[in-house]
Formats: C-alpha cells, sequence, structure tokens
C-alpha cells in the first residue's frame, strides 16, 4: 500500500458514529474519503460530512457519504485533510490542490483536525513547497509586482492551457517561491494585511494530530499545545 | 447646490492633464464622475480612468471618461472617491455602496487620494456608520455566530427581496453595528486576522485630502501626514 493510504486509512478509523467530519481535499484525502465510504456502507457508520471543494463534495456522493453544507452544521467533530508541507512544530501548508480557502474555513470551525501525509511531507522547516495564496483577480498583476518587489518570487498559477487557475470562490492564485520560510507567523501576519489577498496556505496552529505513512504503518504524532477552538 | 456635488466638482477641477484617475462608487462619487465627463467633453482634457466598480464604469462610459483596467495602468496619480464616514484623523469608514474591495484595491496602488463628502460624513469618532466587512459566501454563517458571540453586531447585507446582497467580487457583505469604534487599527486586524473576511471597510492611513461641501463652498482639509505609497 502506498504511504498515502496507509495514513489515510488509519486517519478515518478514527471516525466515531454521529461525529460530523470535515472531508479535505487531495491526493492523500481521496484515499480517506474512500476508507470512510467504505465504513458507511460496509460497517454501517453514521456521519456526515461536509466537503472543503467541489471534487471532494463529488468523491464522497459517489462513495455514499451523506453531507451536508458547512452552514447546516453547528460545529464540526474532526476534520481530515492532508497537507503540502508540515513541519516539525506542526505548522503546514496547504493550497496545493487549490482548495486551501474552503479548507481553512472548514478547520476554522472544527473541534479536532488531523493532517493525513506520506513521509516525504514532513520537513524541518517550511517553504521547499511553494506557498499559495488565493487573491481578488481585480487588480492581481499589481499585488504580482508587490510580491516580487518584496523578494517573494510570485508565479500566477494557471492551468494546461495558460489560462488562470480560477479556486471554487472564483479567485486565483499565486504560489510563492520562498524555499525556506524563516518566522510562518510573520510572513501570514504580511500576507493577512495585504489588500486583494483572501487568504493564504500557511495553516499555523491549527492541527492536533499528523498521520504520516511510513514503512508500511501508520506514525501518529500528537501536537504538544492542543488548539483552541472558537466555541 | 447640494453639499456632496459642491465637493465632488471642486476635486474633478485637481484632475490634471494626462493623470491616471480612480473613480470611486457611491452617490458623491456619481456627481464627481459627471464633472470629470464635462470637462473631458467641454475642456477636452486627456484622462485615463480606473473604475472601482461595474456601476461607476457604466456612468464613466456615459460620460465619455476613457477607461483602462486597473491592471492595465502602471498606478494611478489620483483616486477621488466617497466616504461614508471620516475622522477627524482622516481614517474612514468606506463600503456602504458595496464597493469597498475594489475601492481599496484600486486607492492601495493610487499616489495620492481624495475623499469627497457632505459636511455629515465628519465624525469625532468611526463607527455609528455600520462597518461593512466583504465575506466569503462559504460558511458566513458560522462568521456571523463568531462576530456575534465577540459583540460586534452583524448583520448580513441583503436586497430588497431578502436575498443575500452580492458584491461585483461574489462575496457576501456582513455589516457590523458598532456605534463607537474605539481603536481602529485594532479592529481592522482583527478583521484581517479572521478567515472568511476578503476586505473590511476601514480606510486606514490613506486618504490625503478630505472635500467637504459645506455652506456653499468646499473645505479642503489636508492630511498631517502624507501617506506613502508601496512604489
Amino acid at each position: 500500500m502506498r504511504e498515502k493510504q496507509i495514513a489515510a486509512i488509519a486517519a478515518a478509523q478514527l471516525v466515531e458514529p454521529n461525529m460530523i467530519v470535515g472531508l479535505g481535499t487531495g491526493s492523500t484525502a481521496t484515499f480517506m474519503i474512500e476508507e470512510l465510504g467504505r465504513r458507511v456502507q460496509e460497517e454501517g457508520l453514521n456521519i456526515t460530512g461536509v466537503a472543503t471543494s467541489i471534487a471532494t463534495e463529488k468523491q464522497a456522493q459517489a462513495v455514499g457519504i451523506p453531507l451536508k453544507p458547512l452552514d447546516a452544521v453547528p460545529y464540526l467533530d474532526l476534520t481530515i485533510d492532508g497537507a503540502d508541507e508540515i513541519s516539525v512544530d506542526f505548522q503546514g501548508i496547504k493550497g496545493g490542490g487549490g482548495a486551501l480557502l474552503f479548507e481553512k474555513i472548514v478547520a476554522t470551525y472544527s473541534k479536532e483536525i488531523i493532517w493525513i501525509a506520506d513521509s516525504s511531507k514532513l520537513v524541518a522547516q517550511l517553504g521547499a513547497f511553494p506557498l499559495p495564496v488565493e487573491v481578488v483577480p481585480f487588480g492581481y498583476q499589481h499585488l504580482l509586482q508587490s510580491f516580487e518587489t518584496d523578494g517573494l518570487s510570485p508565479r500566477l498559477r494557471t492551468n494546461p492551457d495558460s489560462t488562470a487557475f480560477v479556486t471554487d470562490s472564483g479567485h486565483y492564485i499565486i504560489d510563492l517561491n520562498l524555499y525556506a520560510i524563516e518566522d510562518p507567523i510573520k510572513l501570514a501576519t504580511y500576507l493577512e494585511n495585504k489588500v486583494g489577498v483572501v487568504e493564504h496556505g500557511l495553516f499555523i496552529n491549527l492541527v492536533s494530530k499528523v498521520i504520516i505513512g511510513a514503512e508500511n504503518q501508520a506514525k501518529v504524532l500528537t501536537a504538544p499545545v492542543k488548539f483552541s477552538p472558537p466555541f
């Protein structure tokens, strides 16, 4: 079995009856949704899923997971999602798949967050993976220029046909090629203050557990400080 | 003449040949666009306008102001816009008309910003006017709840038929009924850190000149510290 799949199945085992579960987006999350669908069908597991993207919504429907929109649930018990990079201090970069905005919104209202990944995603320092920033299309070229001036090596994400990639919310993604992020909190603050930025892929102090597929088994890492949900 | 119109015409007189001019949105800006159109037609004034909303774009086209999209100009020489509330220290609330996002983006790339208003808009402290916050529709009810918990008396802006008001960018507006904003910078930081918030109507340290229509004449107030444009 692939590492992604090992981690995904281990995480899906942690889902308990009657939970409201946030369903992440991306190749690793796909395995988790498949396994949750199997548990719903074969074990009669009763859960409510909340999708973080249109793609995830379609897959969850296909495997038979009952879904509700985020605004139809009071909160989420657990969200299981992939990550593009996870640092040793449990910070992460997400958004390689372009779903970072909905993923972060769903995470914000989740009591617990588990990230699943193959062992290549664990890093000493964030930044080798380009940091996705979701931006308003209006005036995005000025924002690109501003990031360039600030030394952040920005690149507009495009489709194979060279048109701009558009998120589920109708925004663009600018990937910042930073190589090493010395201070994720400082960078997050800079990005949040920037006019035209909707959200960024730095997920700070959100995850409580990381499950890594490695050497045919799932390794569970627990964050030292439990994050505080806003309710 | 109405105070709004007096201020608007006075500001339009400050536009010089060959300027790239940001055109604000709202009832006061409408008078300014009308006067600029007159100058283009009657005086042969050569300018390039950049619109901050679809409504402004239509009006500017109708009165014959040549327009370019924001991303087709390197910067703006001057932006003239209305404001819903202007405090004695030159901070403001904008967004009553729902165009705050594009207005703030255009302002960000302007060398100089002039606000025009009738005398009722000048206040000792911001906050009597509800503060507009532009938000992502996905999960907005959780955001409303979170603002409610934080004591910000939020209300989703709706159309006359009770459907949600949708901005030119496809977002919703939540108006915060704060009555008095003690610390605009602290509130702005809180809002910028909030997941799901795209932009807010607090315009801080942006304006260089305020023109108020009062007693049949235009009163020009100049901000003590000139703001620093990002270029």
